[in-house]
């Protein structure tokens, strides 16, 4: 197999993280990165990636890294709303370059922003190349994995999704960005300003309910603080009984007064045990866990990885986990 | 969505389950049943799914039906070699018909069988539809289940699954397929017989590898039967101390002389618990149970059923469960 010419567009945190994932990986290559961001302008990629310099250097010119590097597709690692996402995507299609991103909104936008989805769709069509968003969650732990587990359904009247996840020995940055350690008036001022929130519920929701020929007449979804009973101590903070140890969010996708979906994300430090779960209610009734569950920053990494060969198969378009051929690990 | 028309051939016992499974769904019909068998000749296909006649009576006429019915699919339920379902395959290709079947070697053949492979590669792109085997296992719980979840791996170094079942309470045709209550040496007969045999382990094993990325060397598949130390009793039969309680199937694939997959078929009468479990050594390393496990006698018309949407939407030719998009219930 050629190796496949990947163009980054995002370098922070994130990017940064697949760019040395895919310099691990056989059969990928990242040829050039682009960040709008000037503090990146001109850093070689391998040296924020701690290896040795490799001659990419971060650019802020699209147009000139296409030209140069002839990229086989891009991965998108910037915004998770569609509203931001639109032109960026548009940018790329107008090179004619397929996309992977990880995009939350952008997973399985057709009933939120549907023009947005078309308009995407369309001109992604025009160029003959796929788009696709995925992720751990959305795109896979609470969406794609669950929804292949009803192959073997013959009936499926209620889907519930557990991910739940002891944040005790996680990075830093994720135990802030659950709320671990805040006040409860801290907590709320975060979830006021949307940074607390877990993007994509919505999104999975709506995959899931798609396939399962649900129309949702309503959706919720719902964030809580974690409080803490006692005092918890890691090595990062010192967590007061009534203070927030994380974050419960809750999906509810509802036909009429019935929930047919429900999706519960729980992290926080001091969580017993880490898992993700599905519980299917039909014929037959389906407990899956995964215990331990699934580190997200690997797998974020890794699925958007895994999608590139399936992208490229695929029929241009905007597609969703659903729209191209099982993703899974190649080497 | 319109109703789907299907064809079944092989009216056996888990044509006539599948029957009544299509019978229960909305969106699918089966419009004819074909079977050589001639006791079956003429029979009311309702009547024998225990419901009121419904005026389609099995025949031994395909190419009758496929006329007076004019079926979108044909679902074959009738042999689970190689050897004898290409002319059957042929025959519905002949009649521009795709193909949804339960035959096990069919469902990844194209190690094991690749110049049948091929042929039915050939004829069913020649014809513009798709063809596809699959089933619980082969074709989800030891194959496709499992490569979807390496979805989220940014490494893959082993793969071990394990199908454990509790016979107990299964149906007695079950029970004694498995060898439960034979003495060691009606267990061996019946193993040189090759009537005792799962298959389709080779077939699982292969179809991992080739996502995997690995070209196995050397594939096993050993049956053994569990032995009882104590007396068993079940409502059908008592198993004295010493005779088989059922039978445990183990394939291995290796490249080299490391063994990269490893599937634990066990069924017996007595197994303490029932579940499906992955056990993925890479990055990250997952593990996965199903509780209970699948129920494989719904679960194989389930999905049968779930695919046929996949196929009549595949691009033409002989198609894997990684080579269509993924099935899931619909309604």
């Amino acid at each position: 197999m050629r190796t496949i010419k990947i163009l980054q567009i995002g370098m922070g945190p994130l990017g940064i993280k697949i760019a040395k994932m895919i310099d691990e990986r056989s059969g990928v290559e990242t040829v050039a990165a682009v960040d709008i961001n000037p503090d990146l302008n001109g850093k070689d990629l391998a040296l924020l990636c701690g290896k040795e310099a490799s001659g990419v250097a971060i650019s802020n010119d699209l147009a000139k890294e296409v030209a140069r590097s002839k990229p086989d597709i891009v991965v998108l690692t910037t915004v998770s709303d569609m509203r931001r996402i639109v032109s960026q995507i548009e940018t790329i299609l107008d090179l004619g370059l397929p996309v992977v991103s990880t995009c939350e909104e952008l997973s399985y936008p057709w009933e939120e922003a549907p023009e947005a989805a078309n308009k995407i769709d369309a001109l992604a069509k025009a160029q003959g190349v796929a788009v696709l968003a995925t992720g751990v969650n959305p795109g896979f732990l609470m969406d794609a994995f669950p929804i292949f587990l009803t192959a073997v359904c013959q009936h499926v009247e209620h889907v519930r999704i557990n991910r739940y996840q002891d944040a005790q020995f996680r990075r830093i940055p994720f135990q802030k960005k659950i709320g671990a350690g805040l006040t409860l008036e801290q907590f709320e001022e975060k979830k006021r300003a949307g940074t607390l929130r877990h993007v994509g519920l919505t999104e999975s929701m709506q995959m899931i309910a798609k396939r399962m020929g649900w129309q949702l007449t309503k959706t919720e979804d719902i964030i809580a603080p974690i409080i803490a009973q006692d005092i918890i101590e890691t090595e990062a903070m010192t967590i007061a009984a009534g203070k927030a140890t994380g974050v419960e969010q809750i999906g509810r996708g509802y036909v009429g007064d019935e929930v047919k979906i429900e999706l519960h994300f729980r992290a926080a430090v001091g969580e017993p045990e880490s898992f993700d779960e599905i519980k299917i209610s039909g014929t037959p009734d389906l407990h899956s866990r995964i215990q331990g569950g699934v580190n997200g920053d690997i797998a974020t990494g890794a699925i958007i990885i895994n999608s590139i060969p399936r992208v490229l198969e695929a029929s241009p378009g905007l597609k969703t986990m659903m729209e191209i051929y099982p993703v899974s690990f190649f080497s």
